[in-house]
């Protein structure tokens, strides 16, 4: 668990150009401000640029345009947020975990569990269940019958992924994640109360998805929820049966789809965004934070609903009370003009 | 695993009335334009009336109306959703667990387990508990200390339920629910800071009851929180400390409520509606999607708050700044009434 | 089991002024209305001062001020609700467990847990973890890698902390909450989708801090998100990567904070309070329900937005459809001034 690379090694992963010593060694990775001896730095965010001039950081990742001015050792790079993060696994102390199999594991004799595979204590896997090569399904997670997990795909204690549930690979799930419950299907009885409806279909996940901490991902009435291809979803997140989310969408916390919504490619989902059932979302739009889609959305764009200013409660309560009087208000203003 | 059921057998359970060969078997569940040969479906939407001409289905679930017109294999009743909803629970591939004590289970010796019982993987069941017959708990769940499950309830894996919960029969609870935490209170100290309240009641929730993925229902300060029968709650739901549920009562994901408040029978709280403590909401209620109930409802009907209109950012940026004018826009419109 | 306490005993605990006989034994706590022989009750909200006269209750804890009028046995003392909370932990069924491991766990050898501490049925420890004297550690929690648990710190079951997380003393974390989950991290790829950035941080929890059920506090991206103490956090709460939540701050039910946001001191967020990334909130601020802070707050004081007035949905409809013309409204009314 040390981490100790030369620099010529990360600017060739980076396919930086290298300006500085090649055999610099580099043991960590911070901000510009916070860097300690030894330690990577970048600079993507000009506001930060005030910072360079002191930083500590053994080396710092740069655009050409702010490396002209930097005599130390730099690697440039067209983009550094994006360097910073292809070479940030490099000093995770979450390293993986070598294959292994541990005894208290509880695996149904029909369940094919590939080679390289970690399970951890108290593992279940159902009858029928695939776990490719590269998984790592830490302790005490539970995978339901005929579900199946593509290679490389990691999936952290205590996640419940329900039967008959597909995942691509490289697959991110996050504790408490739960993948396959029952969409919230009922129908109502006539002399009052719910009938529920069993809910037959599945979910199937693409590859490169990320999924957050208490996460939930219902499984369809009759059809599959579908995630598609490096779909990233915050925690707490809530995609309920049929809904359809394409691919390389995000979604942070706590945004919703309702039963059978469909958001297209590309999409964000700012935190607390609703969906309603049945609506449909085309790609490239971005919703702001707390927006409630009641309407499908046709057009690429930002929208957004609301979100009100931030003021004294005092001064809240006098003009959302007026909220309430907007109607009387416009037709009064109507019958003024007139 | 195989669904293969005679189209009498269907009609006979449903009461319906069979239009076709009784013989006929039918292989699986689905929507008119999805079936594939061999399939029911059912139509209940007007709007899907289309696809029944082109439908593969085997046979058909139908109301009188749409059954005069169609000449293929079909079952005529009043309510086709109710209809099928009934049968949903034929094709599920969920299919009900054997009894059987997996031997990793740890079972305190003071506790009943009523045979035909179903104890997954790691399931742990404390002191006192009573489990009756029929009932199935999934892997790595936790039953606390004198709780007790009625007949036939079935809990999904990675559930919690803490000690002195009392669910009745024929509950549904989803994987990561926790029931019977401590609620949230705290008296302010003096000096600042907060002194935890021992949460000392208990949680009884009532028969034929759903509880969606991680949801969360919180134990009573003094008294039980109580939740109805027939009461189905989504994912994400949070019921606070001393809070009640009338019976039949649907909340969509999300949906809250604060401690000590109150909702009445046959209510449906559609997703994201928050209700603020020791507020009180007769039967017969019903809140649209994001409405935040600060006050007491007594009179039936739907209700909202909330939902703003979605639109495109730039213009929801210029309408909502007027929110924080609107007092003064408000008597300034008078003024000039004047 | 059984809990008989004689009055006076109470009285000390309290610092309490006892008027009557100190040997008289209560075996419970309630409210006035609900108390039943033998239990000890408390007066602190004036409206239920109508109770008094007609309590069943043993003996009541009440202020000075009431207590001149009531002639049974009664606890004086300057703020009666902190009393209760004070004497409630004697009542509480949920007795501290005797320190045991549980035979089916799984501790890495190099994990240091002192005497005194109780590990559940199918506890997972992982490689270098410290768990501090007097700690209960429920069924089916898992404590990642190198994480430190304070002394008497009480975590229930199927909970998940990460590893690199260090928790201060006598913190009660509920069932469901994962702590240490990556925080949602990415950058955006210039063909497309999103390139993770590894979240190199860790969490620190100070001392007394509670969790409640399915929380999710996530793990810095390269410094540690920070909890400080006597936080008391509600369900469903979320912490985004690299937010500090200062001490004694409460957080109620589904309230978040977004990436790098810092709240102070003794601030308290209602349900559903969201704050932005990146915003600063200054000590002893109080956001009420469904507050989006969108901005940084510098001074002291109660804010608000987005909690607009309850009414029937057909005059929310009418009203709401206004907000979307607001803008138009403010400046024809200008125009009109003019």
């Amino acid at each position: 668990m040390t981490y100790n690379y030369p620099l010529g090694e990360i600017a060739a992963y980076l396919n930086a150009e290298l300006r500085g010593d090649p055999e610099l060694r580099v043991n960590g990775l911070n901000t510009l401000q916070n860097a300690e001896e030894g330690q990577l730095a970048f600079l993507s965010n000009p506001k930060y640029s005030k910072y360079l001039s002191g930083t500590h950081a053994a080396a710092v990742i740069l655009s050409e345009k702010i490396a002209i001015d930097y005599a130390g050792d730099c690697l440039v790079v067209a983009d550094p947020y994006l360097a910073y993060a292809l070479i940030s696994g490099w000093f995770d102390r979450d390293e993986p975990r070598d294959s292994f199999v541990h005894p208290s594991v509880t695996v149904d004799p029909s369940a094919k569990i590939a080679d390289k595979v970690y399970l951890g204590p108290n593992v279940v896997v159902e009858a029928g269940v695939i776990i490719a090569s590269g998984c790592c399904i830490e302790s005490n997670t539970v995978i339901g019958a005929r579900s199946e997990i593509g290679e490389n795909s990691h999936i952290s204690s205590n996640v419940t992924i329900y039967h008959d549930v597909t995942i691509g690979h490289s697959a991110r799930v996050h504790s408490g994640v739960v993948i396959g419950a029952d969409g919230f299907g009922f129908a109502p009885r006539e002399a009052g109360g719910w009938q529920k409806i069993h809910q037959l279909g599945g979910v199937t996940i693409g590859d490169n998805v990320e999924v957050g901490a208490c996460t939930t991902i219902d499984r369809g009435a009759l059809d599959d929820t579908l995630i598609g291809n490096g779909v990233i979803l915050d925690n707490h997140v809530q995609i309920a049966h049929n809904a359809v989310v394409g691919d390389n969408t995000a979604m942070a916390a706590y945004s919703g789809l309702a039963g059978s919504a469909i958001v297209g490619r590309n999409c964000i989902l700012a935190g607390d965004v609703a969906i309603v059932g049945h609506v449909s979302v085309c790609d490239n739009v971005m919703f702001t934070a707390r927006t409630l889609v009641t309407k499908s959305v046709a057009e690429p764009g930002s929208y957004s609903s609301g979100a009100t200013p931030l003021m004294k409660t005092v001064d809240w309560r006098k003009n959302s009370v007026r909220i309430g009087q907007l109607d009387d208000i416009a037709r009064r203003l109507k019958k003024l003009e007139e």
